[in-house]
């Protein structure tokens, strides 16, 4: 071996054309397939602006419709209120640690009302499970009769 | 090597007077200290009976009164009604998969009031939520400026 | 306190109709809208027979039948072959731990060709990436210019 | 469609010669490529029999034998004692909810001179930790200048 | 719909008073009920700063209070020395994956004398847990009898 | 106490000589037992660099040699094509949130044949993956004897 060059292997690694992040992809730039996803998610949200995450997810078309169209159903008119629906989202979000997720259904708890001290309890509820789920797996408690 | 016995190596391994799973202890055989966190349980819940998980943690007494203290601030009255702290702890367990504590929040849910229509809406967003803060996570979604 | 007992607080918990644990809905007893998807996932997969995961959704319809349409579409004819595409379901389960995800889709990835020395290398493929997917991330490596 | 049986789709589901769970291979019926690893283990922890992971292992004897080796660098000598290595094996195996991991390593930590009462110490902290990650990880802490 | 414009819902998304990041409390601008909590930590630690986690949890006194009465009691004097406990909670953090959590009791466990060899040893053992942790739980490996 | 100064605690926190974090060792500074490895790293990849993982690892020389012997068993030659290995570790480490370890290995499955349409089935694969996996376990579905 002659050297150590930190010069790119174009030839191996990320081949032309192939870019290993993927960059939002704004409305203007986006096909009618897409927007038309944009649209409804706008519509539904009665806002005019789409967030990152449809964006990104843009590059798959079907992945867009589809997880859109999941949403749609999961976080739309049910038997649970908007905002406990929001407040479940965040709080598997802020257990699995997804920042944009927490950031994101944060601000539409905040939007349905949320306040900073019910955030506050949230967080706590979520870190209590944490401690007390690895706890009651650890020990292997058997489930009482009374709750089956 | 002569053989391949699979008798149990008694020196070695698990040691007399130690054993590998902690059985729960029963009112009757608790200590005095152990006696007084298990009335305030059943006084604060108003039940007559303690759950297994607190009679497996009462082994190491000051952890049973430690997780007993976190439990009754963190889901005693706030500003998060008393069903919305269950869901929320139901939903974090869901997704950790610790059913010992699906089984027995979910028994306090139901007791608080929460359907079967609504437990199955939570389970929704908890699938949901893994799926969608995966995708989120993997391709590194930027934080909207307007979340900050 | 006068006793400790452990008779069921039927009052409290569990209520009557409710049950923790929802059983599997079998076809006869599965109702017009419910016996439609299972009718399409037995001619989508060709066999006679339900597996109990959607017999189990089926307590939710609107899940039961969102999930499947879910599956459909991401496990249906694509650019990556359908082995792989089992295969990959199976890494993902192996790494979460789901058992019956792995039997379910372990079953499907058979059927489909896998060879237990296939299965043998997946798994070794799951436990080292979750190896140095720890230590990458304890180590806090940064991501080489080379691979942007 | 005429009917919704049970019966097993032994054409397309698990086929003959493959089962979906590999039974532990005994000494007796190993091969000498196996029982080479076997007979290693015995005489590194100087016992007289092999626990199941090894056992199971065993049908794929390439990985039997890196796991295994693995395991002998690892955990043999290094600077943290025997006993600390094991505590640190049983901890990251109890946030992980690896019960068998619990139980295998839980025994070697016991056979090495841990206490019951340190048990309960390194589950409190395995339980404290992942209460404090989660909530470290949700509000987005800043590392301080200080632990730089 | 007019256009797509990206500026600020400032209307529906975090309201005015409402930050979705909570910035760290210093002593100086905090209450004494905070400033109580902060004095028992440098007291406790015979230190004169307090790191952000105590100052972003400081938004939420019944938590601050709560964790810092959880960690001082976790942590203090018990049966496994002072070393050993830091070593653990570095362990389960670096699983976890917090980069946080791996730098602050990393700090404190390299205080109390954890050499750079004794942590390449403790991530190893890290790694590997989370490599079999996750083949014996696929594998669905049985409990020998000699660990029950 | 006087004041609540931020000045580093030299004292007490991190110990002269040693660095919370480590930085790349490269080739230049590296000593002959990890050039010997780099080299093989190297040749076995006919590249002419080394990734960060491995200038990082490089600071505990028997982990470096360990995990290279491991990745070169187990993503070498085997019954499952090169790229199938590839999009496995992949797919794991999306499901695990290692970004580093998606960059690496999406770059080396795009090096193989992954095209864009590719990635993006595998990621909507390990999302729904997360959803079922957390369903099915939560729900507790028993297995069909089908599956055994």
């Amino acid at each position: 071996m002659l050297g150590f060059s930190r010069r790119r292997m174009a030839l191996t690694f990320p081949r032309a054309g192939m870019s290993a992040k993927r960059p939002p992809i704004e409305y203007e730039e986006a096909t009618a397939e897409v927007r038309a996803v944009y649209d409804d998610i706008m519509a539904t949200r009665k806002t005019d602006w789409v967030n990152n995450f449809w964006k990104v997810l843009a590059h798959d078309p079907p992945t867009l419709r589809r997880i859109w169209a999941n949403i749609k159903q999961v976080m739309g008119p049910g038997t649970l209120d908007p905002l406990t629906k929001e407040l479940l989202y965040v709080a598997v979000s802020a257990s699995n640690g997804c920042l944009y997720c927490i950031a994101s259904h944060g601000a539409a708890a905040r939007s349905k009302g949320m306040t900073e001290a019910q955030y506050s309890e949230l967080l706590a509820i979520v870190g209590l499970a944490n401690e007390t789920n690895r706890l009651v797996t650890a020990l292997g408690v058997a489930i009482d009769p009374q709750f089956l």
